[in-house]
């Protein structure tokens, strides 16, 4: 496996744009579209937020076909808490670039991100779609990338080439997060193309399984948004043998995806509103995998634990107690818990560490905390960041 | 019922002291004793932190008997993730105080609310309870409820007198809050006296009751604490006919320590780390008790939606998002919710609401969030604030 420059334009038969229309006021890109030259796999994952956008709406009932052409979507406004005048733009969204790609509108999936509560600017979509498909081209994927964007401050890309099942396929994908960041079974906006072929079943289950362990397990502020979107088009234009059971090439392009996912998850986490420090929890010895994830969760939601890390503090009394009130099986007194190499906390109680050592690997941008419960063989890793003055500044509006 | 000047030694019977035995670097008084010329009937409830600090533990343990004398609680240090050292320290805190007043230590009960993970400076606590027991005075609750503060900005004490069975009443309290606020069955400390002549398993229920709708329904950051406690001593010198079931007698002394509980409660908001605002969230028409509560906490959890009440901007989109993540029952598109009398969201949609009418509530220092998610007839009440710059500043160390 080996990274490529560029994102989901590196996928051939991929063409993408990012244009400018006016939802946000600062002019800066905010509609993005996605066009593969033919119809392609489907697979898509979702917020399980009960407040559901209009557009991941829209996206789940087009998902049972199991067809992508392209994707449309805008930020500054999420088209969310729209009631039914909401559905109704993001069907236009999808029908008016259909129209103009001269596609069936089924084909088209819609995904908005930005300010929930306010209807779309109907007139400056419309215009941005017909700009947008217009300037369409198969190097356009850092534009698409940079219109998804909103507090983000640097856009999202990755792109990789692998081995699968004797020939080289390829997987791209551009993201967008900051804010408002626990997904649960998706992440803020994420699309990725590939060259694999692929069924639309076996694309979905690996996809679950990616994002379970990469835009799952991430936090920047516990919130979870009502707009989580992953979508993946693949237009099977590596020429594989088709992945149609979980074999060799399932795990294959599996650990590929995964790779991918990740990535991006973590760019995310590194880019979160405010974020002065990209943190690796480690849970291990844990009883079983949901508590695992349960225990991570709870500590990175801990905003007194994310003020210590912005202020270098080894304020390890502040993870005990998230750890505890998560409600998972813990013996406070087996509890281990390290700052990279330095044992900080040893059965539950402080070692005798050196204070400086700690605020020295707490200075650094990326560090690792590890926490082992001793009392069974599961674990998770999530990312997450500290909350800093400048989360609140960002925040006010 | 009407409030009376003072707090705990408003009650016949009652000593208290507040000292200064240097925990804190700060000098402030950070040690207090409470005593009871007699054996009292005892009550308390508990943080549901799966770790417990050492106090925590050792008044569960002696609870079982029912009886209380002696209250020992310093701040600065929270004696929690301590070890066996911990426990010894506590019950060293508790024999040491039961030494100088003469009496049995089963009936000195221990709290501790400060820094997890230190161990306590033992010297300087056995020097301050000795100090504490030589002032113990009729009029130092005062002073008893300054010593147990930590980052509250200031002290917490109500007395009330009410009418019980033909006999004036008395109940008094002190508390302290300010961070790590997301009680479950207890919040931080808080100390209850009061002259009824209640049996321990009758002053327990009532208790329970009068927490769960008070002190376990505010929340300044999600954060739950790992000693928090309320304790009450009864000592009986009403004289009314004893509480021993639930009759008339129980439920207006219900009343009475609910309306205790209850402002002490808000007090611990209204001086939330950084807090500027002090909102009433109002939940009704949810499907049960349970999601009407889960509702709430899941919103004041909202740090964005926090940074936004701080920011006074009405982004309404964050209440519905929260709550929908609290994966209650819920129809996105019959929410209403109102500030204060003003309509700004109907089925789920914004209404055309003045949105400087909004702001001039938003810049109130106090003001009313109702929700009517009108699926059900349950409802609950919970007290948060927002999170501002102080709030990160006040939580780096």
């Amino acid at each position: 496996m080996r990274e490529l420059y560029g994102g989901i334009t590196s996928i051939t038969g991929i063409k993408a744009a990012g244009v400018s229309c006016g939802i946000k006021p600062s002019l800066d890109k905010d509609l993005a579209v996605i066009f593969c030259d033919e119809p392609a796999v489907a697979a898509g994952v979702f917020t399980t937020n009960k407040v559901k956008s209009a557009p991941v709406l829209v996206c789940k009932e087009r998902l049972k076909h199991g067809k992508i052409q392209a994707i449309v979507a805008n930020s500054g406004n999420a088209n969310a808490c729209t009631g039914q005048q909401g559905i109704s733009d993001a069907k236009m969204m999808a029908q008016i670039t259909a129209q103009e790609l001269g596609i069936d509108q089924e084909l088209v999936f819609v995904a908005s991100t930005g300010r929930i509560g306010k209807p779309l600017p109907m007139d400056k979509v419309c215009e941005g779609i017909k700009q947008a498909v217009s300037k369409l081209s198969y190097d356009g994927g850092h534009d698409a990338a940079l219109a998804i964007m909103t507090t983000d401050t640097f856009p999202k890309e990755i792109a990789i080439e692998f081995e699968l099942l004797g020939r080289s396929a390829k997987i791209g994908g551009i993201a967008k997060g900051a804010g408002m960041i626990e997904p649960n079974m998706a992440t803020m906006l994420c699309f990725i193309t590939t060259d694999v072929n692929i069924s639309h079943e076996m694309l979905q289950d690996a996809l679950r399984e990616a994002v379970n362990n990469s835009f799952n397990m991430i936090s920047v502020d516990g919130d979870m948004s009502t707009n989580d979107t992953v979508l993946v088009m693949a237009n099977g234009r590596a020429e594989n043998e088709r992945i149609e059971g979980k074999g060799i090439g399932y795990y294959d392009f599996l650990e590929a995806l995964s790779y991918v996912t990740t990535q991006l998850a973590k760019m995310i986490v590194k880019d979160g509103e405010g974020a002065t420090k990209f943190v690796e929890l480690r849970i291990k010895g844990a009883l079983n995998d949901t508590d695992a994830r349960k225990a991570a969760h709870a500590i990175a939601r801990s905003p007194l634990l994310k003020c210590a890390l912005f202020g270098r503090s080894p304020n390890w009394g502040r993870i005990m107690s998230s750890m505890g009130s998560s409600m998972i099986e813990l013996d406070p007194n087996k509890v281990d818990i390290w700052l990279n190499d330095l044992k900080i906390v040893e059965n539950g109680v402080g070692t005798s560490f050196n204070e400086d050592e700690a605020i020295e690997i707490l200075k650094k941008d990326e560090y690792v905390i590890s926490i082992d419960l001793k009392i069974g063989t599961s674990h998770a890793t999530l990312w997450t960041c500290d909350m800093s003055y400048d989360y609140v500044k960002i925040n006010v509006t």
